[in-house]
């Protein structure tokens, strides 16, 4: 952020009276722009013992399969943007059942959600930012090409809890990824 | 939003090419500004049977109590952000526990996130933006006089929970607020 949205001045980097950390603050209109973490949400697709993935025509991760999932955007509800995404994404007309998992990601400053959700039917396809689109088993799930450590992490708990026969819910914080892996 | 925070040029509001919503577009960079949902996350310190809550020295909801919490920062975790806001609000040590209640509050681009958490010690004192800080039993509640409707919520779940013995997750959806009201 170089200038105010607001006035269109220069901004600068400083602690306002009152507050503990540096804030963009406009030079001229003196409007304080605060930086927040963003909120990305996905689903579950479940159909029998499948679930949906898309692989992915976007980067990052362009060609890795995910859940569908992608940022919250302003006005709506998390399970309204589960099913936005899976329908932007895949196509696909989901039921949202229960939040799964909650994962924080504060090196990049996101917090990932994804809810269990029913397939309404198999008429699914690759929306514009899907390659494909397809149902997997727990046995044919590509592991070694899933987008993203968040959607790995959630298709774990996922058939780990199908198979004691119970669904939590889940929170996690991931660490610093490594230097050449997933997100 | 007005102008470019990238460039300083002015902005305008169109859909951009794959996209379904206006956003707003730099007419000169081309940078496309995305307005997300803000992440609110607090605590509920428990000290035997009372909890901590802190009357509002700030807009909006000046003088009315609240528990502890704020907006989440850029780099931090939801269980940080509840520490974090309980130390600066309520001069208040908490040990952080399980999620409690997540609460979506779509007509203000918000999702309100509480954690239980125990109080490590009675040193607490208002923070900055407290007018007071106290404990309070289930039956010491000013119920009239909280701040927001999904810190009543939450509180209301919490004395539930307690009463049967068994603490849960809630989710929930708050609709728009009537005309004259606790947001």
């Amino acid at each position: 952020m170089k200038f105010c949205s607001n006035c269109g001045a220069t901004v600068e980097l400083r602690i306002p009276p009152g507050d503990s950390l540096p804030r963009h603050v406009c030079s001229s209109c003196g409007v304080v722009h605060y930086l927040n973490p963003k909120i990305v949400v996905g689903a579950i697709p479940e159909w029998d013992d499948r679930v949906l993935l898309c692989r992915r025509a976007i980067e990052p991760r362009l060609g890795l399969w995910t859940l569908p999932a992608g940022f919250m955007e302003n006005a709506e509800t998390t399970s309204q943007a589960a099913a936005r995404e899976t329908l932007e994404e895949a196509c696909a007309r989901i039921e949202v059942g229960e939040m799964f998992t909650l994962i924080n990601v504060p090196h990049i400053s996101q917090v990932h959600i994804v809810y269990r959700a029913r397939l309404l039917d198999l008429d699914f396809a690759p929306g514009e930012e899907s390659l494909e689109v397809g149902l997997f088993s727990e046995s044919e799930i590509p592991w070694d090409e899933i987008a993203f450590r968040t959607i790995a992490l959630t298709l774990r708990h996922f058939f780990e809890d199908r198979r004691r026969g119970a669904f939590g819910f889940h929170t996690s914080d991931l660490a610093l990824p490594p230097p050449v892996g997933v997100v």
